[in-house]
């Protein structure tokens, strides 16, 4: 053990770096075994692939799925395979979002289907879902399979569920959140439990780590959707405003429908439906600070990461549960 | 038992017809099965999913595995479930193969991207996809969760072959017959696969029935594409000449391509890269049978029919033998 390795044994992993650092070598192997997996027979599904998935992730469901695992009695190289299993679905997803919609720029760089079409991006994000499912049935684990495949099922239905609601004026918070829960905190908490199953924690444990996935992937887009209006747009790595563009209904603007003049609303709709949002940006912006609408959806993300931690509260103090609560921190305090 | 089924019970079954009649009612209860799985909690999935689903596809699939099952020992009520998954899976793949190929129509009627628009058909292609890998997991079967799982991957690694050799004037007739093999073979090779398993077949047969079904696949795949070019466009549904406008290198096209000559290489070149080989239709149908493209390809067609029945002489004779063999010879005489 060299001498930063003996510190951060003994240190709190209070910043997220400490556990980028911590969980480093596992985070290492699980690229070794993405990288692994992009064996297919036809090259371009490999190039597609490997240009989605390597470079600029984040790998926050691997983190959370090694973490998690590190909480129970026992850990063995399944989290490996599994870690590489949900970036795998995870950017299936990115793949068929980027499609819908008509992305140009993902993390910084051209989209996948900027490159290579929409056709290349459709297939390869099914190739890469089915490829992750192969990877689950080899491990001949019934409650994992149940548990992902259950998963990826309401992950679809949430998009399906966001589609039917574009320009919808009048969704409400509470099926906004409904919304998300399926299609984005499904799988963040599929990942927390996934390591709990693997590591062989108990019943309570077990929903314990689901329950704080789910709190914590509701936090995790209502600060994605924050972001789309207030984050720097450089580090963002796409232009601000796409959700409202797209007719996409998100918290700040669900807020500020709900609390503004008969008139502004009536202009926020007009301008939406016109499809060019965009130009006058700023305007809603300015809206959206008068009415507290970025600040009520920041702090709701907020609450949402401190209910997540409370459902920490039956695991004894450690290292990696200081480590879950660091990542529920920083999801909401990123600024892209 | 009435008058019809004893006399159908006593004669082979010749036609196509017999067939549908005979196993009617298996058919019937995986229409109903293929409906309860329409209980998305989201309205539009079900929308779309009956549209796609429910009316007008020929149920090949299910079909085969129905048979397949009654070659064995035992039969159960999984077929029925199974039934309606390898549908599930054979409709998300249209849902997906209508938004990458701009299809107006399918089966005389609007697309559901027509109808619905790309973003419903990619996302309930992908819903139904993982409902169906929901279904087989609850089976907890690790034989068939890992045929269907591979197979579903391998028809998505077909599918981007294809897409890569879009186009490619240099595609020769044995890439062509491993693409299809992926994309299409897979999962007709894996239907009767999975009615031997079900039925408890020996391992023999369940090999016999896979190569059945294989050889079946490219054949039906072969009497597609050529359908493309010579089918009665009223009862095909759609346009002729949909596949080389979109420049998808099939037998017919390959098959002329190797023999006419040079000139009327690079004319045929020409009017594909122009994206109007559709306008030119005729004269390209002239060409094929001036060098015997069409009769190649069905001929083909046939000789994969015939390797398909071959691979049924270890079954002893019986009327789902015969079944088998007539739905062989159906596929490639269909006219649509």
């Amino acid at each position: 053990m060299t001498d930063t390795e003996l510190h951060l044994e003994a240190m709190p992993l209070r910043s997220i770096d400490d556990v980028w650092f911590q969980y480093n070598e596992a985070l290492s192997q699980i690229e070794g075994e993405i990288k692994k997996g992009l064996d297919s027979a036809v090259p371009l599904i490999n190039e597609v692939a490997q240009y989605a998935l390597v470079g600029g992730g984040k790998r926050i469901r691997p983190l959370l799925l090694i973490i998690s695992a590190n909480l129970g009695q026992t850990i063995d190289e399944r989290h490996l395979v599994l870690g590489g299993v949900v970036e795998f679905i995870h950017t299936a997803t990115l793949l068929h979002d980027d499609v819908l919609d008509d992305a140009k720029t993902r993390r910084g760089k051209p989209s996948a289907r900027n490159r290579y079409g929409n056709h290349a991006s459709i297939l390869v994000g099914d190739f890469l879902y089915t490829r992750a499912v192969c990877r689950v049935v080899n491990m001949e684990n019934s409650e994992m399979n149940y548990l992902l495949s259950t998963t990826c099922s309401k992950m679809t239905e949430g998009e399906t569920w966001q589609l039917a609601h574009t320009s919808d004026f009048n969704l409400s918070e509470e099926q906004y959140l409904k919304i998300i829960a399926y299609k984005t905190a499904s799988l963040i908490s599929t990942c927390c439990q996934l390591g709990g199953i693997m590591a062989g924690v108990s019943s309570e444990e077990k929903d314990a780590l689901s329950s704080f996935g789910h709190n914590l992937g509701i936090a995790f887009q209502v600060a994605d959707d924050t972001l789309d209006y207030v984050a720097d747009q450089n580090l963002l790595g796409k232009a601000l405003g796409q959700d409202i563009k797209e007719g996409k209904m998100t918290l700040p603007l669900i807020h500020l429908l709900a609390h503004c003049q008969t008139t502004e609303k009536e202009m926020l709709i007009e301008l939406i439906k016109n499809g060019k949002p965009q130009k006058d940006l700023s305007s809603i912006l300015r809206l959206m600070e008068q009415y507290g609408s970025i600040v009520y959806a920041q702090e709701k993300a907020a609450i949402f990461v401190e209910q997540a931690k409370e459902k920490l509260n039956l695991f004894l103090p450690s290292k990696h549960k200081d480590a879950l609560c660091t990542v529920a921190d920083y999801v909401i305090s990123r600024g892209y």
